[in-house]
């Protein structure tokens, strides 16, 4: 693929994932900053005290850029967004290659013309001197004069820093303006919202599966560890979680930050991704947690998040008994999960719940490593992780609201003991309540999962 | 996946891909740091007159912070690497759970304890103080003394700017660091390279098996357009895309940015994927440019390319010059790349060859859009896209020494005639001279690469 460095104009910038030639392009030219998300953004910025926001992307799936990119995601090299207060945003692309992909994003366009990136490549050719001429030029284009800016976007920390620093010696002043974009796109637009659904479906189709394969297993060595078999090889790890991605790849699904299969110990500690040389055993559970990212054209690129922990053969008491005290608490924090309510109110609730049943929580341990050892959840979108927040804070960030989609992830943890128990659901909060978009089984069982499809 | 904001201690952080259990980590004790790095890191310092590296990571995949952290990959999430000049770079991590994956790396440790992020999530809850307070502790706990740092790493774009601005007034001065992080980081280390060899290696086999698809389809419309039939359904570019992510996914390698299969006019644009509805037309040739990812555990997470131009059917008299052409121009290309040669030599002899067969260039034509429209080609690594460049710059990034990984690529262009052709090798410059670690036939007829095979 061609060099993509955006001081040459000449280069052959060959994007993956872009399209070309689309028979109807139905929404090109409505305008697609939703009505919500352009007053909460002038909001912001006038909070802010702000005359305009600047993101600075390297593609179009930066998470401060992609908002603003409409539901035909589109699929630029470097642009900046340039949204003057209460005016419609602009988009300076880099790339004179990638104009298709710029109209088609419906925005008010600034051309690398404008930029004069060509005058750039000979006349400021070092890198951030190089990023401080086009963020002057696209602001310059889009009419916003120098004063206060909020900026945002993810950026090469020592260019983007030098650029502000130079640009701040010709009358602009910048404040961070990644939060506020974090608030913005707090709140999911349909297509979002429809993008996060096919990617949750795909996920509960591939956990389903693999609870599949880990029911169809048998223990095949009587005398031994316990350590299960399936088509007369020893079910690993590894197995899974290579199934996991073929399922996952068959469905137009990529896992940018893989995938959590961790059995017994490893489970024990959240943050482990589990050793894929390792067999699954009877008796033991294994936490299965899928954040798969969905990569189909003309949708947004959004993440999907669920969990489930699995059984084969008898689990022990103290896996039972944490196993149900997860479920108990999960059923609790969807019950609390309303309008309004602050995440960290839930995180609490849960954490008093897993006291009373005898368990270590952050609240009067921070800190624990056996117990509740985490938070309860976290929002999802254009990344993993965004806002709401579960924390204890007091702005909106911590405050559920209709139209966020977040994760529900209670768990109990004791490495000593060999066990992590978690699960997780995908909650959209809609006009009609909570709405569950990962609808699974709870079984530590996979036997009975077949059982309660049926 | 549970939450993964820096500030909460408590949280339940599980990276992808991270490992845990592993039976032995040879390199655990040894320096990470190859002793040449090392030095040509400090002789940067020393340039831009600093007294340490500051790297501000997402995460261990931060192209800045991969090369620092050793043969075996760690998987950690927000991570800053401090290097004073001269000496050991220290690793501060922001998550008490991540204490393996830090250690695995090898590098001094600065702890979430020392970094006071408990306190931190109290005192300093808003992003952009939460990164400027672990920013100085992390300095501080390497003992590095307020003064002039150089700055790298990928980070929210406002709020290391209001960071660097709020220390600034602590006595820290910031210069850009990012580009002395791609120098240092130019010429690959053995597991770098071994890497790269085996994502290429991956590459070829995936091309291959293309080629074959493309061999065995034949015309199933004979008054039509021509259009190619495999297996009694039309062999569409979006077949083949989903058979080439199901064999890269078998393999272990990721698509994180795509890939290209551009028919006809499509490929006429270099910056096009190609539409995945379009069906294969005989004599019409097809740009498949594959640039996939390893993702296997233990190894640098590194990029490879390689591409190649198909054509089923008889080929259009225009398509067979410009074959030759490029194929010829890329074989110049090679020959000139010895150590000391700077890669706009080589894109200024490649001009040169293809303005002799009658060509546009941008070396007399600046932003062409038709005849060989880019640039030769790009290093290649942590990122896509690195040192060296082939541009007309007077420093090392645009000079080929030993050690560098970068693609040969040229490509002649006609939307209008309805064809792209481009051939792109993936080179080693090595003690023994240039390597190329695709090798693959470059034949138009993908039936003639089962012969050669033969």
């Amino acid at each position: 693929m061609g060099e993509s460095r955006a001081a040459d104009p000449a280069e052959g910038r060959a994007q993956g994932l872009a399209e070309h030639g689309a028979p109807d392009v139905p929404d090109r030219r409505t305008p697609v900053l939703p009505d919500r998300r352009a007053q909460d953004l002038a909001a912001g910025l006038a909070e802010l005290g702000c005359r305009a926001l600047l993101v600075v992307a390297q593609s179009a799936s930066d998470p401060d850029l992609a908002p603003f990119l409409g539901a035909r995601a589109a699929h630029l090299g470097a642009a900046l967004l340039v949204a003057p207060r209460g005016e419609r945003p602009r988009l300076a692309y880099l790339n004179p290659m990638e104009r298709e992909e710029a109209a088609a994003t419906g925005l008010l366009l600034v051309t690398p013309e404008e930029l004069e990136v060509l005058r750039a490549a000979r006349e400021a050719p070092e890198p951030a001197a190089h990023l401080a001429w086009v963020m002057s030029r696209a602001l310059a284009a889009s009419g916003v004069a120098p004063g206060r800016m909020a900026l945002a976007g993810l950026a090469p920390a020592g260019e983007i820093q030098a650029a502000c620093a130079a640009l701040a010696r010709q009358g602009w002043e910048w404040v961070a303006g990644n939060e506020l974009v974090r608030l913005v796109r707090k709140r999911k637009t349909a297509p979002e919202l429809a993008a996060i659904r096919q990617a949750a479906a795909t996920a509960v189709e591939v956990m389903k599966a693999l609870a599949a394969r880990v029911a169809a297993a048998r223990v095949d060595d009587p005398g031994g560890a316990g350590d299960l078999w399936l088509d007369g090889r020893p079910l690993t790890v590894g197995r899974l979680r290579a199934e996991a991605a073929l399922l996952l790849a068959e469905r137009g699904v990529e896992q940018p930050h893989g995938n959590i299969l961790a059995p017994g110990g490893e489970g024990g500690v959240p943050h482990s991704a589990g050793s894929d040389g390792r067999a699954l055993r009877a008796g033991e559970p294994l936490i299965v947690d899928l954040f798969p990212r969905g990569a189909w054209r003309e949708r947004p690129l959004v993440f999907a998040d669920c969990t489930r922990t699995l059984c084969a053969g008898e689990p022990p008491p103290a896996v039972v008994r944490a196993h149900a005290a997860v479920q108990q608490a999960l059923a609790a924090a969807r019950a609390l999960a309303v309008p309004g309510a602050r995440g960290w109110d839930l995180q609490e609730a849960v954490c008093l719940t897993f006291e009373e049943a005898g368990y270590a929580t952050p609240l009067r341990q921070p800190g624990t490593t056996t117990g509740y050892v985490h938070n309860l959840g976290h929002g999802i979108g254009y990344e993993l992780h965004e806002l709401p927040i579960f924390r204890k804070v007091a702005g909106a960030e911590g405050v559920l609201a209709e139209g966020d989609v977040f994760t529900l992830e209670p768990g109990l943890y004791d490495p000593a003991a060999g066990y992590g128990v978690r699960l997780e659901d995908l909650c959209y909060l809609g006009p009609d309540g909570l709405e569950v978009l990962t609808p699974l089984p709870y079984d530590l069982d996979p036997r009975r999962w077949a059982a309660l499809a049926g």
